[in-house]
């Protein structure tokens, strides 16, 4: 396993220089872990968790580590001895890995002593914002397909990680496969991929190309068909060959079409296989796809049976960072909760102190969500009582729901420093997001001007947060 | 080292096979990179051989990587144990890092036996349109802020790596340092950062905090000013404690705004500074920048000395992908080069085929770049006879050139499977870099509406292409 105690901004570590001097280095504190709207996503689809936790298990400065930290010549010999013994201590909570999350809230708190807290702010931001991202892009995409949807992005990815981590993060959102070698060995999920213009170009003519590929794979042949002319020569040729290799006992898997006019490409080569007697034949199709050209494929009644989606997927283009931020929600002292607030000009870059927890209301005769509940950690939510919502800064938007059940959206994922949630196949964590879109009305989750999903607070945090704007701007 | 073997598109390991059960999987075969045109890209910084060079040499599969091919039960015995001795033997030619490259350019050639060469695509895909891109992009933004540039963008990273080869190729392309501590370490560059948000909130109050850091970092004090407010108390209180530091012997270093509007912000609290005495206290800002706020906050003469940039730089936040690929150029046959083109229905995707080298033509009185010009291996090109160049489209756009001189940009970087070429500091190639930006006119590197740089082709270059344009449409 890399070691990346490293990764993290130099200021965490002048910081901690900072609090280690000031004897405040070991108070514990606690930072919440979320993310601001934006014009974009509906819904986000949460995913890092288990990387975020083994990073934490691991987490140790090496003695190459201190030497190059002491080469900075702007740390003291003392804690740098400190920072050689440290480990993580603290707490995480957090929603699981498929979990349908929203702006604002607290998708992972950390509790740890403060150096602790503070050291593991940039790489848990890395882990969270990326995977997050690239599952929530994933399932936007596989909404508009209505599945099929393979993650072939690597070759465009920011890096070996983005591609890896990438491809992670796409099963989750629901993408059935990855052409990623390393990702589906490391996850254990399904791998595809047959042949490129290369192997086509490389041979004498494309039916040659073909009917070498038809005798390797004769179980699996799909054929890229747009290397010279898609319907004069590569979808004829295919033709060809299914029947040679149905001649001789087998059934040809289909065609890939990776230019043109991917709708006008997909009509015409359907009818020309189902005349030939192929209707068994799959149509996948490639290049440059995203949520949007997939949606009007489908409205134009494109035949794609399978969709390859590469760069536009993998580095989500058109919002290429969520932007997910990790702020100061209390510090303790005797064990006492402070409660620690982050104001700004702008309301809603006004934090939610304290110490939090997270539900999801639902009606119980629909069975679908209502809203999220941030409360004070500790608050009770009484399932038999009517429970008043209100918009936290319109508050003149509210309404009451009777006949609901609550759930807890957060369970413990570190405790003590050790990971105590177990790991699952990633197929578990996309049937969950699965099973709890199920959960909520498609105005919500719809991609374009979707209704806004209500992410209220309890009385008593609106009232903290109040109480604490007023008094933080009266000084 | 991680072993990226497995980081390659399942597609490569397929047609492997087919090439296997072919016998032509050890025949030599060259593929070019490199990328079509873009909106956003007016030259590009080629960065990523080193780790193209790293990845070639470190090429193998482990048992368990053969045990998992084998568990996807669609490749024979013979070709797993083939697969299993399988080693880069390979020649890949390439520019150097920080060379300044252009659209249609084979920037790297990779020349191997065909199973080598098409392995390797999709992991040279990933390292070299990664880094290339985030070097081009670090280049705008240096060019917009004329210097003093911070990548800070760990957090909002597509995963580690992107956090980490992102600031490589941030330096190369003329950043002054990075947040990224693991970065930092791993390529002897200059880190930087002091303080968080989460310092001043968890003290009492502002002052408090700033003295608190003051106590710890004498000579390295800069203050986050932007916590409560920037005017009415952030830069006050980081006067008053300035002044405290030199009557104590030190000199404040600086101010960071993190928020707010930074043009009036930093000029108010550069008068307030320089009112106090401190002139020479510099001020950081930070904040969601890029290549198009710089250049606004530089027109309406914002005070700021150095600009620390975060998402939009370390994910390339407008063209998050560039798009680079890898074309069969030509296979070899009893050591014949047989040149390979790729046709399409648009022009500027038809390859241009065969072994080429990649020249730039100097003007001998200017010292300025005039073009970009793409031969067939081993033509000369006579220094002493005048040279025409055409656009190797609109053939009617020509012109002479004389009193030059031709540097040809590629060298090589892997020959017989071996790194042969010497990794230097990335300084080096960022002066590289510089050096080579200055022999170009503006009019060429300018971010808005470039005059486009010409990349022409030889005549024989051009000949090769259009017969075989003409014999592959015949077929």
């Amino acid at each position: 396993m890399r070691n990346l105690t490293l990764l993290t901004d130099l200021y965490e570590i002048t910081m901690g220089q900072g609090y280690f001097n000031e004897g405040r280095h070991e108070k514990l504190a606690a930072f919440d872990v979320f993310f601001r709207p934006n014009k974009l996503i509906t819904y986000s689809v949460a995913a890092g968790m288990e990387q975020v936790a083994e990073y934490l298990e691991n987490l140790h400065f090496t003695e190459d580590d201190i030497a190059y930290l002491r080469s900075l010549g702007i740390f003291s010999e003392d804690y740098l001895a400190y920072l050689s013994k440290l480990r993580f201590h603290g707490d995480v909570l957090s929603v699981e890995e498929g979990e349908i999350v929203f702006p604002y809230e607290p998708i992972l708190t950390v509790k740890a002593p403060m150096i602790e807290a503070q050291l593991v702010e940039t790489a848990i931001l890395t882990f969270v914002n990326h995977q997050t991202l690239i599952a929530t892009k994933a399932a936007k995409i596989v909404d508009a397909a209505g599945g099929g949807v393979m993650e072939f992005g690597l070759r465009r990815a920011q890096g070996a990680d983005a591609g890896i981590y990438g491809a992670r993060a796409a099963m989750i959102g629901g993408c059935v496969g990855t052409s990623n070698v390393y990702a589906g060995k490391l996850f254990n999920v399904p791998v595809s991929g047959t042949m490129a213009h290369s192997w086509v170009m490389d041979f004498g003519s494309e039916i040659e190309a073909f009917r070498a590929y038809a005798r390797s794979f004769p179980d699996n042949c799909l054929l890229l068909v747009d290397t010279y002319d898609t319907l004069k020569s590569g979808v004829p040729n295919a033709i060809e060959v299914f029947k040679e290799l149905r001649a001789a006992g087998h059934e040809g898997k289909g065609i890939r079409l990776d230019s043109g006019d991917l709708a006008y490409l997909s009509k015409q080569a359907r009818k020309m296989l189902d005349d030939a007697g192929f209707p068994n034949a799959i149509i996948c199709a490639s290049g440059d796809l995203d949520e949007y050209s997939i949606a009007s494929l489908k409205t134009q009644g494109a035949k794609i049976d399978s969709w390859g989606v590469g760069t536009k997927l993998i580095t989500s283009a058109d919002l290429p960072a969520l932007g997910g931020v990790y702020k100061l929600a209390a510090v303790f002292e005797d064990g006492a909760e402070i409660p620690k607030i982050k104001l700004s000009d702008t309301t809603e870059k006004i934090t939610n102190p304290g110490m939090k927890e997270l539900y999801r209301i639902y009606d119980r005769g629909t069975g679908k969500a209502i809203a999220d509940y941030i409360v004070r950690e500790n608050e009770r939510i009484d399932e038999e009582k009517p429970l008043e919502l209100f918009h936290p800064v319109e508050t003149w938007k509210r309404m009451t729901v009777k006949n609901f059940t609550a759930r807890n959206l957060r369970t413990p994922l570190v405790l003590g420093g050790k990971c105590v949630r177990k790991a699952l196949p990633l197929a578990a964590y996309s049937e969950r997001f699965k099973a709890e879109k199920a959960r909520f009305w498609e105005e919500y989750t719809r991609r374009d001007v979707p209704h806004i999903y209500k992410v209220d607070l309890s009385p008593a945090l609106c009232k903290l947060k109040a109480d604490m704007v007023c008094r933080e701007k009266g000084k």
